[in-house]
């Protein structure tokens, strides 16, 4: 199976190489336009060829979408006129809602699957593409009943023969569980950080200091502008309201020590414990 | 060299594997008051001997005091009146103001090295601890000029061989640094935890969804309020300073979000990115 992977970063990147590895594809062509990310996907084999956007997708049997979520929505109506019967386009974006509201208006709708591999880590770009990334994740396939069953079928056994299991969802839920496990959870590490950043003037002194749960804490810190400013954007609503709840738990605790109300703090604490029966 | 470690939990049974493996102690007497606790701490080996206080005291030539920090306040006035010459005690507790305080006003001053090493995980519990848990981590230690050279020198001999740099703090100072590398990153994970577990009332789906970054920036939610409640309330002052800053972060990326302000809501993340030159 010929399959081209348009964006060769940590995404992209990273499923090259899990269909490399299971067996997927036979060839696969990327498409990159920065070119030291176009360097290294060769470099480290993540694509047999790199070319330009058009003829990749004249080429290819699947196409893939691994770019930010601005950026899809951008290539999106170049991508879906150009298909032709038998192709599908996949994309793996951390919003749900607007691509597949634009996909909609779009030549071709059944040939487009929207889906999301629940996978992502602090760095970025094909240097940090990992050919296990998505074993053991779950794939979140949005809008299905949109997509032509045959599509949807070679995207779903294509995920699988990857070892992932499949969930379906509305786009608009998918975006609402996602600003719970992951956007918001962004933005608290960003916001941790410049806690830190903006107080602590001694650098020296914190990095003698942080301790494993520092570090755990404030991982996702590190995280790329660039895929996470269109992620907030495309689903401002829903981070939001959990922003808001999550400054209003905050303040429970600020609550607590103002009050000297220990016994209440202690409570809260039991009640984040509860965490544990859902992390693995 | 016979040791005491008064508390045989993470903490505690950590300082015993890492002391026994790096050949410090020939003996170690664990004091435990959990005896499910205890009997962990005998099955791992953590422990030669368990023994009550005053006996355990008595043999050892070093006495580790590794438990909760409120419980550290009360067994710190029964342990010092008790010490012979060439004795010496030392604490492991993650605040250092409210014990070196207390430390002043008791007997034998000089023989109680105020210590802090600089780790820690979510899991608490004999059966968590690791004897590979300390090396390359920080010890601090706080008011060093408090402590007699001899019984200073005595414990950072220990934990030099056991591969720890030490720096010398005022207890003051400890206690604002750990504010900002730890102890407010506990209360983000515990709020970020209430904030999911308030609204995302589906366990299941949560799980499913779970991905590798949530994980991370929540996983100190599962840390225990018996050991937490008390370092927060010895903070306070300290926890609550930069809880509020943290608040007013977290408000700054609100804000953009409500304005649709994304240039700056970018530069909020570039700067948040900075805190990878103090990760490792």
């Amino acid at each position: 199976m010929k399959v081209a992977i348009i964006g060769m970063g940590l995404i992209g990147g990273s499923l090259a190489l899990s269909l490399k590895k299971h067996r997927v594809a036979s060839h696969v062509i990327g498409v990159e336009n920065n070119p030291a990310h176009a360097k290294i996907a060769m470099q480290r084999g993540l694509a047999d060829t790199m070319e330009p956007l058009v003829p990749a997708i004249e080429k290819a049997q699947i196409i893939f979408l691994a770019v930010p979520v601005d950026v899809a929505l951008v290539l999106l109506p170049l991508i879906m006129p150009l298909v032709k019967e038998g192709q599908v386009v996949s994309d793996t974006g951390s919003t749900k809602s607007a691509i597949c509201k634009l996909a909609d208006t779009l030549p071709h709708r059944p040939q487009f699957v929207a889906a999301h591999p629940m996978w992502g880590t602090e760095n970025s770009g094909p240097q940090s593409a990992s050919e296990e990334a998505f074993t053991g994740r779950t794939l979140v396939i949005g809008e299905a009943e949109k997509s032509g069953k045959e599509s949807r079928q070679i995207i779903e056994n294509i995920y699988t023969r990857l070892g992932m299991p499949i969930l379906y969802m509305h786009a608009a839920d998918h975006d609402l569980h996602a600003a719970y496990i992951s956007h918001v959870s962004h933005i608290a590490a960003y916001a941790l950080a410049n806690t830190v950043l903006e107080k602590e003037r001694d650098d020296d002194t914190i990095f003698q200091l942080a301790s494993a749960g520092f570090e755990s804490t404030v991982r996702l810190a590190k995280s790329h502008a660039d895929m996470w400013v269109p992620i907030f954007k495309q689903n401002k609503e829903n981070v939001l309201d959990v922003l808001n709840e999550h400054i209003s738990q905050l303040r429970k605790f600020k609550s607590c020590l103002e009050k000297e109300n220990f016994i209440l703090l202690h409570q809260l604490i039991l009640q984040a414990n509860k965490v544990r029966r859902i992390l693995k």
